[in-house]
């Protein structure tokens, strides 16, 4: 079988990490590396991997799947993900091409997870349990706060989904640092979870792309009650969501040569595909 | 959307937990109940859940495929699974309909949760610890040994895929222990393993349907080392292996309305189709 070529647009920490696992896979080739202000001209590949920020996906994925190249992207607005699906939807069923869309670890393997506990067990609760690591959105809005020069927000798992920010804040010469406090407390982003804020001489010291997830879920299988389940991660975070994104690329291509077009999130991609080798090694070894 | 007609074949503790999980479905409805002595000839369904013993699964999964009618089982000799597979396929494909087999929790889920952490991180080692739980071989063997009136073979997991088995045994009058022992300790079942032999007076008064399962992988993602996973779960055994074969033959029966027929094993479903509701409610309560 000749090798998948692949594109990575976009070259921060996800692109360098989706370069290795590329690098790293036995089917599959690296056609080019793209940063976001390149022409896409010369982009020739069977699938593209988009590790721009989150806002500018759509907007490449439309253009690529236009062209008929697969896509993969790790989207993570939860609210957005269903109308984006919806908009690429009819371009990748005409264009023949296959968009895997918000993949990634949460949204992606933590939603295949949360997906395999209900069918096991319909009724009950699930708790998403992050990090303890980087908020990325939190980290963003407390650089936002003004005197603040450099931040970093964790997250901590208090259980049951609730969660502590723990907000590492190095101020610019001359801020109150009360002030700042203050301020941050206040803004829409923690006003509404228990939040520490402490001062530090520098946040680069701090700094660790580990995280972590603790997903419980306690339900009902055939009437029986009191079933439990639970999944644990800690991990390096863009390793992880490269490699993720390398899987679902060999699985849009997989897709598209089956004649299975169309936008998919990864609770519509059978696992099997994620993986090189063929489906009876894959079931010799797996099932 | 009409519900599916859902027959079962075989009503023991499994029969009877698809019977539940059946009833509790929102989307189904049961269409009869059979022992695997009626003739089947009466049997009407979309699906047909096959909870007869292992070795007499392949046998029936056959004649229902041949009149088209959907299957899931939870054949479970793992050395045979792709041989089953392989002779079912080309039947399946003929008459147009879709068989599960090896549906379950392991083989079934476990096998789907180490495909996808194989996905997550390619190199690096799973282990798949059961228990505490009964193991029925090693139950049927120990009972099969002279002088056993009753036994019941517990696994324990030591961690790294190796289980010490507890094996409790009610003696037969006149029997010796030593002897009993003795003669188990040599059986093939337990020769390889570490064995413990334990004289109850009954064995009806330790029976449990609990099992479990701790599943680790500690794996390279993109180049990073140090990756690491953990499913646990601690179950009521048929519950779990009754509402896994009712998700799989939702999922049998939305493969073969898409035309995807064939015969597959979990690893090779999309999750979104075991569970009830539209694409949309799932993407948005899930992903």
């Amino acid at each position: 079988m000749d090798s998948i070529r692949v594109a990575i647009l976009g070259y921060g920490n996800i692109g360098r990490a989706v370069e290795q696992a590329v690098d790293a896979a036995p089917d599959m080739q690296l056609t080019g590396i793209f940063h976001h202000t390149d022409s896409l001209e010369s982009l020739d590949a069977d699938v593209c991997v988009l590790c721009t920020p989150t806002r500018e996906v759509p907007s490449f994925a439309t253009r690529l799947a236009a062209r008929g190249i697969c896509t993969v992207d790790s989207f993570d607005i939860h609210g957005q993900i269903l109308d984006y699906r919806a908009q690429l939807q009819p371009l990748t069923r005409e264009q023949q091409s296959v968009s895997i869309v918000a993949a990634g670890w949460d949204p992606g393997s933590d939603s295949v997870v949360r997906a395999l506990l209900l069918a096991m067990a319909p009724q009950g609760l699930t708790y998403t349990n992050f990090g303890p690591g980087r908020s990325m959105g939190h980290t963003v809005a407390a650089k936002s706060i003004e005197g603040v020069k450099n931040a970093l927000s964790m997250t901590i798992p208090l259980g049951t989904g609730i969660h502590r920010r723990m907000v590492y804040v190095e101020l610019e010469d001359g801020a109150d640092f009360h002030t700042v406090e203050q301020n941050l407390l206040r803004d829409d982003y923690f006003a509404h979870d228990e939040t520490h804020v402490i001062e530090v001489p520098s946040v680069d010291a701090l700094n660790n792309v580990a995280h972590g997830v603790h997903l419980v879920r306690n339900g009902v299988s055939a009437n029986m009650h009191n079933q439990n389940f639970e999944f644990n991660m800690t991990i390096n975070n863009p390793a992880l969501t490269g490699q993720i994104l390398v899987a679902c690329a060999r699985a849009a291509v997989r897709m598209q040569q089956r004649g299975q077009c169309g936008c998919f999130t990864m609770i519509e991609l059978a696992p099997i595909d994620l993986l090189p080798g063929t489906t009876e090694e894959n079931i010799k070894a797996l099932v």
